[in-house]
This record gives structure tokens, sequence and C-alpha cells, in this order.
């Protein structure tokens, strides 16, 4: 089983296609591609949901739609159901990211579906009863109502980051050794003596500042061959100036 | 400064109103409320920003228009902006969850921005030049591109998180006692005995797997008493019955 096949997204009776489509964007931004409707009551056509898909149209062409949930979900090894709501019966609801860990262990077992309600009304009791564990998204107590496609995204991401399939992005550039660090530094300071920047006796403690500075913005080899040429070429054009005047 | 103040979302020339919209919404789900344009170039009017906005209205028509992001971003303590490149200069790149608990920090201490770019070609290098923090959302490899506003909820979401203030909902019901549990669990016993489901010498060990299952399901005094009224009622409706029948 693959990555992407191991997580199912299920909408019971969406609305808006609008939402449809925003969805098939996200389940593609976070890799899962298995889209499920439950009886959808599409009111705006398709026009708008093909639209916002964007790049990620294959996926609403390639849903699948069901009569029920019971069918939709038949083969999968865990329902995991999202409410916004706290009934009697929702008290045993997690976060999304308290229960990714979980989920993602289910998947290697077989198919998890996330299933996320109506627009209106979210998911009746009846088809709470159908999940094994149930989701409610954090969110401000002044306005907890969250959008279909923007509780599906959140959902989508959590799994996406403890699936452990995201790479960070790697500095090309190696980190700056500190001999090649200090070297630059040498360089500015001699500079900054030069140009009349700081006083001789002031160095020191001027330079503890410039190194502060440099030292926050000036990590990798790249960075700190950037900061050194810098030096070079306002020493040259320094040089190519006329010889300095006394102040005015 | 209260909470809701430390953030600010810039939105730099945005062309939907329905990302606007969209993101009213997700910030004030998120308990934010400070939202600035940079030269908004909306192309299709605001009716659809005003229905996606939903009940956060009053964040839509509150927001704030400036010329330039310098003028957006001139208060503020630290601007984090968004990309989903990694060209040259954008390799120190964070998550949003990497930033997250730094920018928190720093909101304490004054107003942190979150720069959005457009939705067509993000940021420009002089926008990224004026951020102190770059944030990449994480992304399949196969789709980085993400919506606007699914990107702002993403980013405010992590920074919901961060800062502490969800409260996840408590258990209304106060947890079983062991006494409580093991009463329910005779009464089940002899339930289970008198409608014949398991022998009395196989009674031990059936108890071990009901009580497995019970224990998973049955956590407080609420779910204790009504696993107890099950087992009544089972009973009273059996005696209420005819005798057992011996087997045809």
């Amino acid at each position: 089983m693959n990555d992407s096949s191991a997580f199912r997204i299920v909408l019971v009776e969406p609305l808006f296609s609008g939402n449809v489509g925003s969805i098939c964007r996200a389940m593609a931004n976070m890799g899962l591609r298995d889209l499920c409707l439950v009886a959808p009551r599409i009111v705006d056509g398709w026009e708008e949901g093909r639209r916002l898909a964007c790049h990620a149209l294959d996926l609403l062409d390639g849903r699948r739609e069901f009569a029920t949930l019971d069918e939709a979900v038949g083969d999968c090894v865990a329902v995991a159901g999202t409410t916004a709501r706290l009934g009697l019966y929702r008290q045993h609801v997690r976060t999304p990211r308290e229960s990714a860990p979980e989920l993602a262990k289910l998947a290697t077992t077989g198919t998890v579906a996330l299933v996320f309600g109506r627009e209106d009304k979210g998911l009746c009791n009846e088809e709470i009863g159908v999940c094994t564990h149930l989701i409610r998204i954090p969110s401000a107590n002044e306005y907890v109502s969250i959008n279909l496609a923007q509780a599906v995204m959140l959902c989508c991401y959590e799994l996406f980051l403890v699936r452990g399939t995201y790479e960070p992005p790697q500095e090309k550039s190696v980190a700056a050794t500190a001999g090649h660090r200090s070297q630059m530094m040498k360089m500015w300071r001699q500079l900054l003596l030069e140009i009349g920047f700081m006083k001789p006796d002031k160095a020191d403690h001027m330079m503890q500042g410039v190194q502060r500075v440099f030292s926050r913005g000036a990590v990798t080899a790249d960075d700190v061959n950037i900061l050194m040429g810098m030096a070079r070429q306002a020493d040259w054009a320094r040089k190519q100036g006329r010889a300095p005047q006394s102040a005015p």
C-alpha cells in the first residue's frame, strides 16, 4: 500500500462545489488522493469547484460517490469523524495533532477514513456513531465554526507532518568555518578603521557590535564570501577616490 | 497589549476577494483581528469576500489598506514572510511550527507581522528583504502551491496552538472509580450468565474480553451508569419474557 492511499477523505453531503475543489487542492498539497463524497447535494454546479481545484483537477474527476457513509468507509480500518460541537457523546474528542500519530500508525494496516460533515450542520449522531475516533480542531471560543475546506486542510496537514515524508529544505552552502569568519571580520575591521568609521582605541568595542550583526546574518560560507566581497569592494572604491579631507 | 493585537496578517496585492473573506474567517477562528492589505488589486468586487467572511465580517470591514509593505509593517518588531519558493536568498526558511514559538515570544514585545504574497506570484525579492523571518509551509513536492487563504489558516493555526490559549474540552462527568466499575462488571457477569451468553466454567475467561471492551469505552461515572442501566434493563426484559426453552 502506498502512502497516499492509506488515508481517505470522506465528505458527507457537501453543498458547495468550491469547498470540494479547494479540498482537492489541499489534499494534493498534502500528498493525499482518495476523495469520496456521500450523497453530495452540490447546489452551485461544478464550475467553482473546478476553478478552485486548480492543478488538482484529477482528484476532483477521480472522486467516488456513495449513497451512505457506511458504504464509503466499509473497507476502512479506522474512521475519524470531525466535529465542532461538544455534545454528551462527543467528549472523547482529540485534536488533529493528538490523533495524527495513532491514525498514521493505523494507516499502515489499511485505509483510514477522515469524515467531514455538512457545511451547515456537520455530522449527525448516527454518523458520529460510525466513527472509531473523533477529532475537533482547536479554535477561539468566539468563533469555532471553521470552513469545511479549511478544516480538511488542517487535518491533512497534521497527517502529512506526522507521516514524516516532508524533507525540510537544506542549506545549499556549507556552514562557514570559524577561520573563514575570523578572516572576514579582520577585513572589515581594517576597512572600518581606514574609512574612519571608528577610531583605533574604540575598535575592539565597536567590532563587538559589528560581529554581533554579522554573526546573525552570515552563517554559511557563501554568506561570509559575500561580506568579504563587500569589504574588498569598499576598500577598492575608497582607494580610487581622493585622499580623505579634513572635516570642514 | 492583548493577545490578538500581537499578530498582524498582511496581504500584498491580493487579487480575489474570496480569499480575503476566507482569511477573515480563519483569523477569527484562530483569535486574530488585525488585517492589513497592501495595494489590493481585487478583481471580482467584494461580494464573494463578504459571503466567505461569514461571521467575521467585522474583520473585513475593519481592514486597513496601505500603499506599500514598508508602511504596513513599519511599527512591527518582526516581519515573517511566507514563500513557496526556495531561491538563493530563501534558504533560511523554517516551517510554521518551527517559527511559531519565537514569533509568539517576539509578539509579547510588540506587533509581529505575517506577510503573504500575491496569489499568482508570491512576494518579490525586495519584499522578502523586508522580512526578518521566512516561513515555508511543508507540502508534497508534487504540488507545493497552497491557496492563499489555506496558507494563512495554517500559519494562524500554528500561532494559535503555540500561544497556548486553547483549552481542550473537559470531560463533564467525573472519572469512574474502580469500585463503581467493579460493581458494573459484576452486574454484567451475572446477566451474561443468566442469558446463557457464557457458561460458568468459561465466565472468567469471557469476562476478560468483556472487561477489555468496556474499559475502553467506559471511563466516566456517567458511562458506567449507562452500562449498568443497560444490564439492569436487559435483566428486566429477560424476566418479563418466557422461561428459556431448550434448544430445538
